[in-house]
């Protein structure tokens, strides 16, 4: 039995590169949603009160799907572009409580 | 042109109602889902390492369906029910910058 394998990051980007930021992050994503079976929804946002602080609400198929994951061309490659624009990265393991949402 | 409304909100519970809270919870999003056109997605979780502290990222199409969300029987049933079960709560606007999802 396959558990969901919640996250969120909590992200703080460097006010001068958000464009950037925000370009490369779309980037992967729209990358890992198409390619990766075991994405299941990767949400981005940014605070409106603090539009630098950036919210990415994840959840893959299981934990095995998260660790592909972080393997793949995509991922690294947004890593090592970003790794400049990014101030401080917290991550949050999340247990399902409830994952409510509409057909798609 | 309608655009999403997304929030996500952070609720600490008391440690002795966890289980009512996330009962209640869970019957919310479930009708909300269920029934209200407007709402995408409801994703309720706990932190791991803290259980008690529980985030709920949403997504609604837009901000009229976060408006009559708020007035439906049953979202406010579910606050008058957890009213005594929460401890803090915080709402967090957020501004999409990329929602990536698997067709449903």
């Amino acid at each position: 039995m396959h558990r969901p394998y919640v996250q969120e990051a909590e992200i703080e980007v460097d006010p001068a590169q958000l464009e950037a930021f925000k370009a490369a992050i779309t980037a992967q994503i729209e990358t890992a949603v198409r390619i990766e079976p075991g994405v299941v929804a990767l949400y981005a946002v940014c605070e409106v009160d603090n539009p630098c602080w950036v919210r990415v609400f994840e959840i893959y198929q299981d934990s095995n799907a998260y660790q592909s994951h972080l393997e793949t061309a995509h991922f690294k490659h947004y890593k090592a572009t970003t790794e400049k624009m990014v101030r401080s990265l917290k991550l949050l393991h999340a247990t399902p409580i409830v994952l409510g949402a509409k057909p798609g």
